[in-house]
């Protein structure tokens, strides 16, 4: 044990004393892809999980330009106000990075950022979606164990990752402008049927009524969506973060989403559900990435995909003679 | 060679003849689970895939009680009406059945049934989605074969075929009723957002000014949605497939489609997307398939989800010890 470097026990009792520091120093073991550290990372993660899970998980998407560090900002301020521990997270792989830079400039919550009882930690910056996620869904334990009972997992509404935060989080909050043009550009389609609640910021000033608008005409359409699974009613709600205008209500619908799945149970049941849907996602992305590592897989696999692409092969064929050469190669091996 | 065996040639030839007798016992081979026949089968496909491709697909999806076979029934025979042949698939695995029968009663569609410029037939009736999906995907090929240029593939709204017919098709259809209430129940969220129309059914007597209502409402809802990667602006329609209203108006809608998207080089785009997809979709299925399929892993793997739903284990140190295991077993094996 080199000097400067904590046991398992160091690190978790630090975190349960709320050292941010030794929490810090923990997701950086999380992140980190080297064997050693991920080995400590683990053990440190399965002693946290039986004081994890007490927080209320809320994923926060919208495309770049919305607000969304303002809006973090406010509402972050006006959670610790209330005398509760924040902590934000975000889901930014590096391939979706150059869309929209989240989190990377902690100078814009200039606020929060130097709050005691708000930690800001951007998102793992290497590696696959799959990964990222990983890695932000175990800092998620460490955070909680920490004490944070508010997490923040903040996306931009551009790529993959809105799907992936939606399998982590309780509550899903969809950031959007009025005026419902330009900015839906960016917007992937599915994501406003994943959201409990739309807040459209920026309803200060001139664009008061605007937003007033599109928050009528967001309603409407929401009604005419298929119920959600959790019997909640998604809500528009108009706010701005910049004026610190209706983020007291944004708290409160979340609050009264929590009451609706604490009473019907569906808070519990989709926590149980996501926890096993993260199992077997571990285990898919690991068969695949096994596959799609495998050094003769890699040499063949563009050939095959081009005579698909050409349609010279069907997709089933060349699927059926990629995975006998895959078996072969692992037989060869052993 | 047995009596009454045809060989891949003969089958082929029959097929790109268009004689239908040749075709099912081909989609038959298609649907077998048995080695020797799926052997037939991938040299049938082959042969016919520089035949293949030329057609019109288009997934039909709505919960049960919308009118899916009256209005097969009534947009099939105005097709054919037209000089066109097509084939109405189906996709309904089984453990979807229970959920709204498809197809299975060929007698819903009295006239369709005896047009010899269609052909029907039912949904593989055994296995699992990606199976049934697989199975559906080859038979599209050899029904474009074997000449049929519109290509119809029914699901029930409520499950995960949609997903699965829409990674299968050019168009997507989704049919629903007048009143934004009680059918929506069983549809599936995400599933409005596919759709390239929706088409308000039963627009007939009493029902006409509601449906037209109905229209409207979807009409400004679906302007609220993140613009389509084809360009394309989903339609809203109404008609009586019972009454023959409005169907001209559908085929219409699609042939618009059909234009936008050949001038903007999105359809072709797409198709390759798709088979690509299917050949990474493939090897991932069975990949998944061979794990969970191993006898060890079938032995401990309900332990280990018990263990991760009662948070007594981490999903990401679940999914860990579980692959250890696989491997270990693949070595021994050898």
């Amino acid at each position: 044990k080199r000097k400067n470097q904590l046991s398992v026990e160091e690190y978790v009792a630090g975190i349960l004393e709320g050292n941010r520091t030794i929490l810090s120093k923990a997701v950086t073991l999380v992140e980190s892809s080297k064997p050693e550290h991920q080995k400590i990372a683990q053990q440190i993660i399965l002693k946290c999980l039986p004081y994890s899970g007490k927080s209320i998980r809320i994923g926060i998407t919208g495309v770049p330009g919305v607000g969304k560090s303002t809006f973090i900002e406010s509402t972050g301020k006006y959670i610790t106000s209330l005398g509760h521990k924040l902590a934000v997270l975000a889901i930014d792989p590096s391939s979706e990075r150059s869309k929209g830079s989240i989190l990377g400039d902690k100078t814009r919550m200039e606020e929060l950022s130097i709050d005691p009882n708000a930690y800001i930690r951007p998102s793992p910056s290497a590696g696959s979606l799959g990964g990222v996620a990983r890695k932000t869904r175990e800092t998620i334990i460490l955070c909680e164990a920490a004490g944070f009972d508010v997490i923040f997992i903040e996306t931009v509404g551009v790529g993959q990752s809105e799907t992936v935060v939606h399998s982590m989080v309780d509550f899903f909050l969809l950031l959007m402008l009025s005026g419902a043009g330009d900015e839906l550009q960016g917007i992937k389609r599915g994501i406003m049927e994943m959201a409990d609640a739309i807040t459209i910021n920026k309803a200060d000033g001139d664009n008061v009524d605007r937003a007033e608008m599109a928050r009528v005409q967001y309603m409407s359409a929401l009604q005419l969506f298929p119920p959600t699974d959790s019997g909640w009613k998604p809500k528009v709600l108009t706010c701005s973060a910049y004026k610190k205008i209706g983020i007291d209500k944004i708290w409160k619908t979340i609050n009264d989403y929590l009451s609706h799945v604490n009473q019907n149970g569906y808070f519990q049941f989709k926590r149980s559900e996501q926890s096993k849907f993260w199992m077997y996602e571990t285990i898919n992305d690991q068969l695949k990435s096994n596959f799609y590592q495998n050094p003769k897989i890699k040499e063949i696999l563009g050939n095959f995909e081009g005579q698909v692409l050409n349609e010279e092969l069907s997709s089933f064929v060349a699927a059926k003679e990629l995975l006998e050469t895959y078996y072969q190669s692992q037989k060869v091996k052993e």
